[in-house]
């Protein structure tokens, strides 16, 4: 009852509150030449979800969040696609049959500023947030961004982060710090999980970094190759954070604990649903799993690729499945929205032993080609998005922010104080196809804007100091390797372009970026080993004051 | 009753006569491996066969063979891959889901080795025949070779063909000397038809053929640009052909002209389904349309694409659909096979304006690459075939041969004394993936043997000379683009695709290549136009006797 009053309260609220958001010049562009229209539409919408509240009892959709690693556009949930690289994955196959698909979902080319575009609904170059380094840090996500989880639960979701975090080692990033009520996460990433193994060195040995595999007479330094990370950390709200018990201590992290840690998420996140399925409120939840990245091939493959992140993608679709199946178990599936997808393009350094490849577009991870940041994006709400359904409209991963605060009745709680890049596609999601409010991204490497992407034309932004007229420009439905440059296009389009960056950059001179956090790296940690404390000893003894 | 009487004595003759076709070496290793199962399995089909034609009252199935131009695996038929592509083809797509999808059909490299690979059921090497020139070449298939038109013809069949042929311009050439009761054709290719105009000069200024774009104040030889080329001619078995009257004497061929012509074809196949439907027999009909290509670009297009292939590619599943729903309202769709496929990947020299692409993988037409030489293939057979299945199975454009002529019980037919390629694959279109017979391909590139394909291997065969150890070896399922040579694979796997190429070379030194057919051009048409007259004497002056 409490739910349903508040839903009924903040939707009174939602349209006066949510026109004070500060969205990039862009869209500012096209509210303008479709502002009316759009407002129309906005309130058949909210009549709408007041409508599927009514028939959840006043309930609000639970949100499940699933985010993979490194699987580029096409790879995923296509039956065609699968026999192109010899693995099967009927669930995700399945799951795509009965979601809408979204043909042109664009995300940040790296791992970190995807999750952190996701979560903040801001590109990541206005947090100051780049691709992280493999080992400490001392950097992360700042207290004075809102994430998404923060939104949500204002308005009164549970909240919980089960699997990859990558916002940062600092006390202030972590996701119990950041709106989850509860998370379960390593505090760094698969380079020190899966790469940083002896069985990882064998397998690929270029990879170099166990130390027994190799001669270390002359060593001097004992941190070039970093050792006593923290590994996987588990916090409700407002509590300190405890190692999980995988890894005993001064012993030496291999495969096989990477393989219980993946497993023990797996085995989180059914928990996390059985939980979250018993309370009054709805939830939102995140399950980002470490898998399909791993560096070591298996004893009996699975698949008739059997490339090494072939077959954990094959295995992550049992899993996944897993997860659908325990959704419907607890009654919750009907209510939930699921939306999965991959945080960009594949590792195509890897190429070959990992059994993916670069497709249908060039490039990948760290790239602005589209091969770098087009990625399948499924979402399911079953009998609210219609099933097996496709939108060649633009989206960004930060528009989901702002969707998921729409629909979880928690716009009002979205900051007014900074830009928000996030666009609320919450009309595609109800009326399909044509219904998508963004026809631009803009693509950042780091902090260097790489691409400007208007319609079907991408415009690949020259270096500093070159001409804007050798700038080339593709047509990514005629070209979608981006390999001939349209010369035709990049006549007329140029300026429009031009603008476009110009629309752009006057928004961050108005609202000019904000900092990345800065701290001491595991702080609020309770049970450190003494490796992970002589790590951060030896960090702090060189680092910069914090 | 006729029909039926013989189908039950050649099914009786069919075991004993069928024993005696030469295949290839490497099947025979197969067979040496499999042969038992294999006969086994066979048993049970040619009952499988016996009751669908009881169950359509003793008659045969229909075989209607769709063959289109230079469209590369993974762009037709497919949902997903409209989207990568901003075109729409439900029909093609829709078609994908009533059939079985080869997901590992190779073709060869070029249209006219693929067409006389499909229609012989052996590898165009064997006869002599290569990618045919633009223009006058008074060469084209031997008398000698025996098509499946003439196989199934011999068994009762009634035989048509429309659209392209590019067998040669010379009279035995001819599909209508080649088993084929009615024939409708161009006596050349596309080049002339769609490139050689004014409109595509105009759009591609590279093409330069046509005069009036240009000065030719020094031109002194009138035929390096080539002219007064036959057009399309229409013939019935035994008869003469008559050159259609889209193009009048003298006047230049245009853009319109080629308009004109792809939509009679179109008009003449669905008049042929009409017209065979009515007859007791079952029908062979071909229909290999001129369309996608074509070098002008629409006034209004109908596709987000646009490109000049994209847009005839979109336009062609429309008339597929017309084609098929002909079928339908003849009451004769549930006992026809339907094949629809591609003879070989794209043009990619046309990548960007024709809004084609290579996409999933690397290569093109004229290419020994998998992006040549692989395609989608689609196989609809009410009933029989699995509607929306999928096989891995490798298989070639030849076994269609055998196949047909097994289906049509006309395997008795087939020529004993030259080495038959294609592989009877029936056991994969009754029982499914999992039952083909071949697991390799020879792919030539004219008379040059680039590459063997064995399993998931691809070796590129090194040029003359070169050492075997340096041979590359692509594992295709986790290197679609054949972009990273497999060392491993090939330390192993060299001396094995040895053996195979050793086994394809005796089965050659056995049963040597037969000649390609000579004659003078034009031969047989009844009504050449005097520009035509002239070409020929042009070309009968200077050329070797034939």
């Amino acid at each position: 009852m409490k739910t349903a009053f508040r839903s009924i309260l903040s939707c009174c609220l939602l349209t006066p509150l949510s026109a004070q958001i500060v969205p990039d010049g862009e869209y500012k562009f096209l509210r303008a030449q479709h502002g009316e229209k759009w407002d129309a539409e906005d309130k058949e919408i909210d009549q709408k979800l007041a409508q599927i509240r009514e028939k959840n009892g006043g309930k609000r959709p639970n949100i499940l969040y699933v985010l993979i690693d490194d699987v580029s556009f096409g790879q995923m949930g296509n039956r065609k696609m699968n026999y192109v690289m010899g693995i099967e994955t009927p669930r995700l196959n399945q799951l795509s049959e009965e979601s809408l698909n979204l043909m042109r979902m664009y995300t940040e080319p790296s791992c970190t500023p995807t999750r952190a575009a996701f979560l903040t609904g801001r590109h990541p170059v206005r947090i100051g947030i780049k691709e992280v380094k493999v080992a400490l840090v001392g950097e992360g996500l700042q207290t004075e961004e809102v994430t998404i989880a923060e939104v949500l639960k204002k308005s009164g979701y549970n909240t919980a982060h089960i699997g990859k975090w990558h916002q940062g080692d600092i006390e202030q990033a972590y996701p119990h710090n950041q709106g989850f009520d509860y998370a379960s996460f390593p505090l760094h990433q698969q380079v020190q999980l899966t790469v940083m193994t002896k069985e990882s060195g064998k397998a690929n040995n270029q990879f170099g970094y166990t130390r027994d595999l190799r001669s270390s007479k002359l060593e001097l330094d004992k941190k070039f190759r970093p050792f006593g990370l923290v590994t996987s950390v588990e916090a409700e709200a407002g509590g300190t954070a405890s190692e999980c018990d995988i890894l005993k201590a001064g012993e030496e992290w291999s495969h096989d604990h990477y393989v219980k840690l993946n497993e023990l998420y797996q085995k989180q996140i059914l928990e996390q649903v059985d939980s979250l399925a018993k309370k009054d409120e709805p939830f939102f939840l995140q399950y980002w799993p470490l898998y399909p990245l791993n560096f070591v091939y298996e004893d009996s493959p699975e698949s008739r690729n059997g490339g090494f992140f072939a077959e954990k993608l094959q295995l992550l679709d049992g899993w996944i499945g897993e997860l659908l199946d325990k959704l419907e178990e607890t009654g919750e599936a009907d209510n939930t929205i699921v939306v999965f997808m991959a945080d960009n393009g594949l590792m195509y350094h890897y190429e070959g032993p990992s059994g993916l490849s670069q497709l249908i577009y060039r490039g990948g991870k760290t790239q602005h080609l589209e091969g770098g940041v087009r990625v399948d994006a499924f979402i399911r709400w079953p009998g609210v998005v219609e099933a097996n359904s496709y939108a060649g409209d633009i989206t960004h991963v930060s528009d989901l922010f702002s969707t998921f605060a729409r629909v979880g009745q928690a716009t009002e709680h979205i900051p007014t104080d900074r830009v928000i890049d996030g666009i609320d596609q919450t009309a595609l999601l109800l009326n399909g196809e044509e219904h998508g409010r963004r026809d631009f991204v803009y693509i950042y490497e780091n902090e260097i804007l790489r691409s400007v992407v208007k319609q079907e034309y991408k415009m690949h932004v020259p270096a500093p100091g070159v001409p804007g007229a050798a700038a080339p420009v593709f047509n990514v439905l005629r070209d979608p390797r981006e390999e001939n440059a349209h010369v035709g296009a990049a006549l007329w389009s140029g300026a429009s372009f031009q603008d476009m960056i110009k629309r752009h950059m006057m928004t961050i001179a108005q609202y000019p970026h904000s900092k990345l956090g800065k701290g001491k790296p595991y702080e609020g940690i309770d049970n450190l080993r003494p490796e992970s404390k002589e790590t951060v000893e030896l960090f702090m003894s060189w680092h910069p004051k914090k």
